[in-house]
């Protein structure tokens, strides 16, 4: 190994054990610690950040990654994605004054509890100081980092998706637009003629946990390394790959909400149980990047989670727990049931089809949040008018409204396009996939360990060691590719509802 | 406030927040994390550790405290105390080396994994390498920092007890086996006539997960900065004075081994939970010291809990609860079996009367590991002769033997003397109390409040601004006295089985 390397090594630790303790306090947060405890955690939690980054703006470290990215050549493949990936955090971290990045940390720490408070109460006022104090900091934050012909959008969308700009989505979106919205009419107009009503009867919270529980081992969740618990919304987070852990809550009138949560969970965490060994704790030891990510969730929600192969084997089960709910309900009415496609208010609850309008929504107004054309008060109203104009309805409430996601109160703007992204490469793999392996043969034969297996050895072991694109060309032979995903859906929503 | 306290507090801030990144991994360990993650996880614990060292040790604050010890007089009491329990901190710290407290540190969360095994499997053979680690390392630690005149042994014990001496404690001891045992005898031989076997049906562990959860709230303990959960072995942990941990464990087997953990527990917590605002989260933030800790768990747990009065309005509710297992039982004949004493192998689950004879083979047992006058291999056989030779009895297994406390295998060595010297402390207060609280009264009417205040406004809220000593003079009039445990046990016992 590489000498300065290994000395670079030694500096990091404390860096990943100061990371993985923010981690560590945020599930926490999310998951069990007392409503009265937030004042004086956020107190603490603002000193560990504070701690993190001086551990990590070491100058030792500065002079270290000067030597390395001078030495570049004379590295391996992983020394030198870990110094890729470490100049990218300098640059990134540098230019923010420390005082600023730690008041920020305290900021969203708090601001997660008062949106948290805020969506139950349907009480935006109480939210918007918060969110217009994060929108500024964020647009400062980007103006430090800046680079010629970014927008400051750009900047924050850099941190999730190196490989896209503003001007990549746009064209995105644009295909999505123009690909699927005939589809999406065509199928709303269908809606009424299939029946779902049979998913939203009383189902109690205890079976539910029950299933969820065997649902996330059944798609390849590791119990020996992973733990699941609730929270107000599901998430996934990892200290490292021996431990991570997904949430799961539990609606007792839905029982797809809990089902495909815990499947989308679950395949974030079978993302990061498969990072290499040799990778995890270190600076390339999580996921590509969020489209990455939320690529493998999808995936597993949606195009093995919500097909008729995965509930062969899984629907007498299902129908075996619910007899009564299920009664006189097949196989193939669930599964149209489940797929249903109709405009609906809460992103989380969408079917695979609208989903991509529901980002739609939130794109544009964080693009105009961020550009200052839009103001945080007239936020609940613009978030309207747009579902109004994508999906033909638009909430009563806050809370079914601008209030149903926590990104915002946690400062990640540029996030939610990596949805729409992951969707979209889900397909593109799904495609590659399909040329070595029989996906339905496995579902139908209730063994998923092939369908993993690929993309462990694809994907997931390689941590950040590539990015998205460089990732899509190994496997499928193509860069990220928005056709495979308009296909797909055309395709199967035609083959459902024919 | 003084400037250079200020100071110093502004330095201290990291390290506090540190060391509660550091018990939160350790609550985490007990209650959740997954059995793959230690390996992993315990090296990031070092180096935090070591994180947490650093910024301790860092020579701004050893000048700030040298300058503030000089300056003393000019200090308000609570500068004083913090300065005080600072310079302890760093006299135990300072000498030993950096790397060594680090292993430390890894090897006690290893160690107490293994333990946790061994246990299980009855396998003393697989966890004495681990210990036998730790007693060399703690005596080596011991010897650093010794001083003139102090044994080892002493050395060790001023981490919890600063008041007490070895030789302290043999006289302490050397008084409850002139007094109790003679009662202890008188007791073991009535023990045959009090029937308790109804205490040892099928109690199923959710019905008993609630009713200790009531329990908790029942006593003092408090939801909105309180968490509730399960774990091998129930201990309380709090990150502050808003956020306060206990944990339980359910036995289907027995009745009251949950239902005095939980009030155990929770006279910890009531402890922390009501230290004041302006020491949480500082070096004097804490409970006095360990004996003052456990004077208040086993008060709530003992002189409380297995009282009569106590019951009076609560056994209904337990009768409701369990009707069949608790059938034709009077509330005379529950009190009657709650406090049946007789020689047992558990000390967690002893009777309040044989409980200290546990402590004492305990603290016979480390005396002599730290002189080095018996080796880790003859442990097992040692423990077998000192409980015949003190309770009568000797355990079959080293299950439930030496490897039934996870004491040791988190290289606690001095602690155990803590819990006796504890429940004698609770009687001293409760001579107190009772001039002021008519306390039956309270518990009979089911309202501790006033008796939750009277420990607040005596001991809690002072947290480690006074000492052992000095608590007891300001509350009861006088020093540590064991007579009045003594007289206690005897009136009670004699009052219970004339």
């Amino acid at each position: 190994m590489n000498e300065n390397f290994q000395k670079l090594e030694e500096y990091l630790e404390p860096v990943q054990a100061l990371q993985t303790a923010l981690t560590l306090f945020q599930w926490d947060n999310e998951t069990l610690a007392p409503e009265a405890a937030n004042a004086q955690s956020s107190r603490m939690v603002g000193a560990l950040s504070a701690a993190y980054l001086e551990a990590f703006l070491k100058p030792e470290i500065r002079q270290l990654l000067e030597k390395l990215t001078a030495e570049k050549d004379a590295l391996s493949e992983k020394e030198r994605a870990v110094v890729r990936e470490l100049n990218r955090d300098y640059e990134q971290l540098e230019v923010i004054p420390k005082d600023e990045y730690r008041a920020f940390q305290e900021l969203t720490m708090k601001a997660a509890v008062v949106w948290a408070k805020a969506r139950e109460e349907d009480d935006f006022a109480s939210f918007a100081p918060y969110l217009k104090e994060i929108v500024e900091t964020q647009k400062r934050f980007a103006g430090y980092r800046r680079k010629e012909g970014q927008s400051l959008y750009d900047v924050l969308l850099s941190d999730y998706e190196p490989d896209f700009t503003e001007k990549d989505l746009d064209e995105f979106f644009a295909a999505l637009r123009e690909g699927l919205v005939p589809l999406v009419k065509e199928m709303a107009a269908k809606a009424d003629s299939i029946p779902d009503s049979f998913l939203y009867k009383n189902y109690p919270a205890d079976q539910q946990r029950e299933f969820c529980e065997m649902l996330a081992y059944y798609i390849g969740f590791e119990k020996e390394k992973g733990v699941i618990a609730e929270s107000a919304h599901p998430f996934t987070t990892n200290l490292h790959n021996k431990d991570v852990r997904i949430t799961n809550h539990f609606y007792e009138d839905s029982l797809p909400s809990a089902m495909f949560s815990v499947i989308h969970e679950g395949g974030h965490g079978i993302y990061e149980l498969g990072i290499a060994d040799e990778l995890t704790q270190t600076p390339i030891g999580g996921g590509a990047t969020m489209a990455m990510h939320e690529s493998q969730s999808r995936f597993y929600e949606n195009i093995l989670g919500r097909s008729e192969a995965f509930w062969k084997p899984l629907y007498p089960k299902l129908l075996a727990l619910y007899p009564e709910q299920l009664a006189g309900i097949s196989l193939e009415a669930f599964i149209k049931a489940i797929n249903k496609s109709q405009p609906s208010l809460i992103r989380t609850e969408a079917d695979e089809l609208t989903y991509c309008l529901h980002i739609m929504v939130r794109y544009e107004l964080e693009k105009l949040l961020i550009r200052g054309e839009l103001a945080v008060e007239d936020l609940p109203r613009a978030w309207k008018d747009k579902c109004r104009e994508y999906l033909g309805i638009a909430p009563d409430t806050d809370r079914e409204g601008v209030l149903q996601d926590t990104h915002w109160a946690w400062g990640n703007f540029g996030y939610f396009p990596s949805y729409a992204i992951g969707s979209a490469i889900g397909a593109q793999l799904l495609c590659a996939m399909k040329k070595e392996i029989n996906v339905d043969a496995c579902l139908e034969a209730s063994d998923l360990t092939a369908i993993k297996k690929y993309l462990g050895k694809n994907i997931h072991r390689y941590g950040k060691l590539y990015g998205c694109n460089e990732l899509l060309v190994k496997t499928t032979g193509e860069k990220f590719n928005a056709h495979y995903f308009i296909e797909y859906l055309k395709e199967k929503y035609h083959r459902l509802y024919a």
